[in-house]
């Protein structure tokens, strides 16, 4: 059987028709326009599913189930959206509203969730039962395979491993609490870091890298100067290697993966970013004599999110 | 079936003959003497283990295994306890020595986690399929409880929550980190915290409690004092309270259990602490209008050991 995997985002949708072991057999997009509001972005989910479908040669017959990867959780009382901020969604029963276009059964959960359940069955930690995944970009989410399946808890707020308080009394987060991970291991902390740092030197190299417009800074700014071995980005490099490692311990003394997958935009560094945390875990794990995750980087990119979705199906 | 389980701690060993639904039906106790040597140790163990069988009125064929609660984790390579602090062990084929004397399948786990397993068969978290137990001690241990079976994760190095690092660049902890949240969640915490105001404050209420000799400072002497409404007591509670909710959290974030339990000393401070705990998490947990684990206390004391470890074998 097949399968049809959605990622819908902020700004676009993208729908793909999947084969079991997780291969796309065809794809096509559209922009989301969230300002319709959500029957309109779920009519075109549901258009999009049925435009792989056909692009594919395959008619919803070759189809076991659809799945859709969402910025949002299930609220596992009504089954619906609770809430989506990306797309202004609030208590949407998308199950019931797909359902309209589409008769076959309809998954969705998180879209760092979805990520992480297509690393594990086509991506780099394929065939492993227990990994975690953790994304890292705006924010840091992350998912929590077990038995290959995702294990959202059992109220639908797990695996939000960004928000683990790091820091108490630290940075204050979006989300009330203060000194969560993610202010600390997310790409926008790197950048928070490296304006930090250009502040207090105006002609220093990080501010020199932007030509003095501290907005232009990235974590790839910060990265391709630690590369070249620009001491001060060196520096801000080592401290949020520290800060990573803080959060990818805490995730080893409490669930102990077989792997941790590092994926989102920050893991584009590559092996420059995997081998300097390879090299930080080891005088960090609780079991300093014993086994710990494999720490491994994130190979499926944007591809993750229709191959996930799809297997949520599986 | 009946199983037999045993609590193995540093100053003692309790055994116990229980039933499959975790009632006691007799128990023993020894002296652990740890200077002998972990042979004599074992050798003790085997002996309790047949002195309750024995008291119980059966025999070795009406018990189905035997499983042991040690302050310390199984390696997953060899099937040995590969240290164990408190014990003075070092590679110990626990299995192994426990045959030479009784010929049944043995078990064995970290005794948090078999605090824990305890719990859910017959303690407060009965029925359900995951729960959380931390236990508030000298240090903070855990149990993660999933599909009514102890979760250790993949290399058994996993429910260590208590080393979750909660304040990075904190106070240094004995794991070799610093900041782990049982710097600031144990009853050693609450001690430190205790004495701090005591030195700063030597006719305070808290140093005139202990007749100004801060070495008599307890978890309870701080709790007696808060519930007093002693302001300086009560701060000191809400400081700890607000430190403790920030593990809790970090765990409701990640794992999501249905119940999360506290167990251990700092438990005895009963429905004062719980409800402080209770009240303070609703503002802190990051899905705030999603449901959340509910938080209980402990209902087995110090049989959860015996209860725990015969419960492995099920």
């Amino acid at each position: 059987m097949l399968y049809v995997g959605i990622d819908l985002g902020g700004t676009g949708i993208k729908a793909g028709l999947i084969t079991e072991d997780g291969t796309i057999l065809a794809q096509a997009d559209c922009p989301t326009g969230v300002e319709r509001g959500h029957e309109a972005v779920i009519a075109d989910m549901a258009k999009l599913a049925l435009t792989v479908i056909e692009k594919g040669g395959k008619t919803l017959d070759d189809v076991k189930s659809i799945g859709i990867g969402l910025p949002g959780v299930q609220d596992p009382r009504t089954g619906h959206v609770p809430f989506c901020t990306n797309l202004y969604w609030h208590d949407v029963p998308v199950i019931e509203l797909m359902n309209k276009y589409i008769d076959k059964p309809i998954y969705f959960d998180n879209d760092a969730t979805v990520a992480g359940l297509a690393e594990s069955v086509a991506g780099v930690s394929a065939g492993v039962k227990n990994s975690v995944f953790i994304t890292l970009g705006t924010g840091v989410g992350g998912a929590i395979i077990i038995d290959g399946k995702p294990y959202s808890g059992a109220n639908g707020v797990g695996s939000e491993v960004g928000h683990m308080i790091t820091v108490i009394d630290g940075e204050p987060c979006t989300c009330g609490n203060s000194g969560c991970w993610e202010r600390y291991a997310s790409a926008t902390a790197i950048i928070r870091m490296g304006r930090e740092v250009a502040e207090k030197k105006p002609a220093g190299s990080i501010a020199r890298a932007v030509g003095g417009d501290l907005s232009r800074i990235t974590a790839k700014t910060i990265f391709d100067l630690a590369k070249e071995g620009d001491p001060d980005a060196t520096e801000l490099f080592n401290r949020y290697v520290y800060y990573l490692c803080v959060g990818i311990v805490n995730i080893i003394n409490c669930v102990d993966p077989e792997v941790l997958v590092i994926g989102g935009g920050v893991s584009k560094a590559g092996d420059f970013l995997l081998n300097a945390v390879r090299a930080k875990l080891p005088s960090m794990v609780f079991y300093k004599a014993m086994p710990y995750a494999r720490i491994e980087l994130a190979t499926l990119g944007n591809d993750a999110g229709i191959i996930g979705a799809a297997m949520l199906g599986r």
